[in-house]
């Protein structure tokens, strides 16, 4: 199922989507709220909730204004260089563990919102990623089993301000400006997506300009092994959500250097589960 | 004022300690909750409920089990290597930015309960620092302003899991391995200390062993700057704390080195605060 998060009628509801129409589940049930988070541990629901979509009322995509698809996610975690050429691009050694970092919920907002250029820097970066929605929460989960703690993908853009990022080795800084990271539309849930979510194409573009193009497949570190490397050290719980890195083309890495700036629109597709797109303005 | 927050007689709530007797400020106000939400931006509230302290029941301290100070906190940033004596026998360079990362809920617990060593390691290592609770939020703050941000200060107990600190630059992983990091048990409200709580004395010890002894008058970048430079890019809300980075003597970098065994139980005493202490137990 393709779902969607945002405000319609004046408050936030989560919609099945087909097509250009949605449905808002959150009229269907009050069991369902204005999030997904009652959805995420709770397949019975969606699943009763699905078979009820094709004789419900419609609203227009386009009347919905995105949301986080969960309002107060509980950790976000992102892979840095989990595809070889984008290590090779930034001059890193290939790696043997995934670099890991994280965002914090300031950081983060819905595809639609406008994505801010601090007034400290001018070098905020893109990053098309995958991102995982966690599901069922688990410690020292294995490989094996780890595709049954996802609830979905979504789409993600890592916006990064390189100089913050490169201050000290801790790239927290610059992951963390405030209103940075795009998240969305849409979770597609697991199962209506090939296993991993692998093998999608994933592109970032400004206008007709492809800035990266990709594919799920290439990711050193699949889903399956990025939940096991986690739950490694910490408990993965519902909602939790995990970055899965980005592939070349990224504008430090270019020559020259392409940055961001204020005007322009950044997407970034994912086959299958849609666009995010996010105005680049600089902060006030 | 010396707040704890902990569980009496079947439910959580916030004391107010002078010596061993605390009384219970979650009875004396219905707008006191569980935590100390409630009060972080509500000096009122607490000015109210201090002048009622002297007249009310006490309980004995050592009837409280502690909990988090704030249940659920929004972001947890740390800074690493504030002290250059620490950074020195990292073999680290003097800094020119703080070193900052970010740990999740998960990996935090209170004073009192168990610090555990995972199965995957047996380099559980112990770092002594204070840490901010934030109470009025903001976004670039000016090192003048910070200190009216701050609601108080506790103890933190920053354990890290060496190998996995180090299996890339980022040092996310061995800094978010569950139940690794002490909070507690007390929050001392800012007014009850020096100014940016400089010139405590601050300790990590085993039993008679002193692990880590120094002042946080030796802190590179001071309570206000270090508010200001994660200001610069993040909106501090109330609740987000600040972990203010460890003076030398870390077990790693001893020699030879010294770890942390199940059996020990590794305390962090800050001047004027308290003593965060933790038993070290094997995961199961």
């Amino acid at each position: 199922m393709k779902l969607l998060v945002g405000k319609h009628a004046g408050r936030n509801s989560v919609f099945a989507v087909n097509d250009d129409a949605a449905t808002n589940l959150s009229l269907l049930s009050s069991a369902v709220g204005s999030d997904l988070r009652s959805l995420l541990t709770n397949p019975e629901l969606l699943a009763s909730l699905s078979a009820r979509i094709a004789g419900s009322d419609k609203v227009a995509i386009e009347d919905i204004l995105p949301a986080l698809p969960i309002e107060r996610p509980g950790k976000t975690i992102c892979l840095g260089l989990n595809y070889a050429d984008h290590a090779s691009e930034g001059g890193h050694d290939m790696p043997t563990y995934p670099a890991l970092f994280m965002r914090g919920l300031e950081s983060l907002m819905p595809s639609g919102a406008p994505m801010v250029r601090p007034k400290s820097s001018t070098k905020l970066d893109y990053e098309a990623e995958l991102m995982v929605v966690i599901g069922k929460g688990g410690r020292h989960i294995s490989p094996d089993d780890a595709l049954d703690h996802v609830f979905g993908y979504t789409v993600f853009n890592d916006g990064s301000v390189r100089d913050f990022q490169r201050k000290t080795p801790q790239w927290t800084p610059g992951k963390n400006f405030d209103n940075t990271g795009a998240v969305g539309p849409y979770v597609v849930t697991a199962d209506d997506l090939p296993t991993g979510a692998s093998g999608l194409k994933i592109e970032s573009r400004v206008g007709t300009e492809i800035l990266q193009s990709a594919n799920t497949s290439e990711m050193m570190w699949p889903v399956n092994k990025a939940i096991a490397t986690i739950s490694e050290f910490a408990t993965l719980n519902p909602g939790d959500m995990i970055a899965m890195g980005t592939p070349p083309g990224v504008g430090y890495a270019r020559t020259p250097p392409r940055f961001l700036k204020p005007g322009e629109v950044i997407e970034v597709e994912i086959e299958g589960i849609g666009i995010c797109a996010n105005p680049v303005i600089d902060e006030e």
